[in-house]
């Protein structure tokens, strides 16, 4: 097109495209390069910019690796990570949030009231609730998926001194539909800042933390997977999570209660003789 | 922002910023963040394709290093550099477009008709002109750094049986105001399609040719530089340049001319003994 202009390109761009194309990458090609060129228009981005642009790109690029996702975390601090998980949320069931780039998958069996604290040390947190469908019936043989960080900020696979499943379990709904483990709780932690989003942050005047949270992906034959976290009511990144992921319906409430009320039967009974923390928290999932 | 929902996350994402930031860094992230967000809700972007997306980033980082850059050949495709060019064009002086990927620094002199074809076979072209102010008026002095691909179809950075400068050149213009050198005609070429780049082009139908090109800048004292390249107006691919580069007054003619024509004094004067081809075409800059 040799009268391409600054008003037409997109509709040249358009042009472009084969006649069998799938009319779903048409469908999302033409809005991404309607919101690119105006974004391009509506700041009148000039060739410095531009290059700066190109350049964080490239950077991103190279300081990703099989383990590091710079991609994924920059989309999950611009809150588009987030945004598409709202888009596809079901109101009638809890929350779903990000997934996050420290899930790994095998983690080991942890049987209804297992400890997956270990040998760390810390406040015994007791996490329990039921999962149910949208009427609050009791799902039996869930699949719960459970990871967090360990005391010092870290997920196993960022960490070398952990094993590889540390703080990691997978737990199946008993009969009345509950899970409960053991753990300590999770801690505050910042999003790696080393890279390019690190630049971005000190640009912005902003910070890397994450308020600290259990994460669970639940599972249940004929429902919705979810994927989700839990926060507790008391952390201070409760209202600024870097990466958007605190939905109301997420946030508990950790409740101090004696020894003396711990339950009998679970991995760490015979053990606990001070004062523990208790999160009860009901997991809502939707039918397909 | 535990109420964050997908209607207000936008300007939940401004709120994180701090109050020295830069405004201009404040006014791009504003549009981009408000542009990505509507692009999500607009396509109701699903979790499998912004995997998709996460992945097509990854692996053009992947493939890019100090001589590809993927980021900037996608920037190229989608019509954004060609964009970015157009917004920052002066209409009263000669259009600019695109750089491309293949500029080097520290091009050789080419002196006041010299040569740019070395060794390579081909019929002469001879390129000339004038460079002048947007009143016509000539510009002594100017510099012109000139290049193009060799008849493989490959500029020489691409090319390791080329020289560092095969097909690269900067010339003064003369007390008139003229630029002249002889070369051969420059070929269409595809994009590389060996990345992700490529796969898009597949997906989409379209294919990957530039209409054949001599690449300018053109510099003088007082004026802004003009990053440009001209077409001859018999190429297959004028009116679907892959990277929308090609403007109307960018376009030019090859005229056929019997050998007796050639001018004397020239670097290879005393070899034309068959047609050559002219490529006459003025370059008009735009003073600061």
């Amino acid at each position: 097109m040799r009268d391409v202009n600054k008003d037409n390109i997109t509709d040249v761009f358009m042009s472009y495209f084969g006649d069998d194309t799938d009319p779903r990458l048409i469908e999302i090609m033409q809005s991404l390069a309607s919101h690119l060129h105006n974004f391009a228009r509506d700041v009148n981005l000039t060739h410095a910019e531009w290059l700066k642009g190109i350049q964080f790109l490239e950077a991103s690029g190279q300081i990703s690796d099989e383990t590091r996702h710079e991609f994924v975390l920059l989309s999950d601090i611009l809150g588009l990570s987030s945004l598409v998980d709202m888009l596809h949320s079901d109101s009638r069931g809890t929350s779903s949030s990000v997934l996050g780039p420290f899930h790994i998958a095998g983690s080991p069996p942890l049987p209804f009231g297992g400890d997956m604290k270990r040998e760390f040390e810390g406040q015994v947190l007791l996490a329990c609730g039921r999962v149910t469908d949208t009427d609050g019936k009791p799902i039996t043989g869930a699949e719960l998926d459970i990871w967090q960080t360990a005391p010092n900020g870290l997920y196993s696979s960022q960490d070398p001194a952990q094993d590889t499943y540390s703080f990691h379990g997978l737990q199946t709904t008993n009969a009345d539909g509950r899970y409960a483990f053991t753990t300590v709780r999770p801690v505050s932690y910042p999003v790696p800042t080393d890279g390019p989003v690190g630049e971005l942050f000190n640009a912005t005047g902003r910070h890397a933390w994450r308020p600290s949270h259990l994460h669970y992906i639940v599972k249940a034959a004929g429902f919705r997977p979810l994927v989700t976290e839990i926060f507790p009511d008391d952390d201070p990144y409760l209202d600024e999570d870097t990466v958007f992921g605190v939905r109301s319906d997420l946030v508990m409430k950790y409740t101090e209660r004696p020894a003396a009320e711990f339950p009998a039967g679970y991995a760490i009974s015979a053990d606990v003789d001070e004062p523990f923390l208790l999160a009860d928290f009901d997991l809502k999932l939707v039918r397909l």
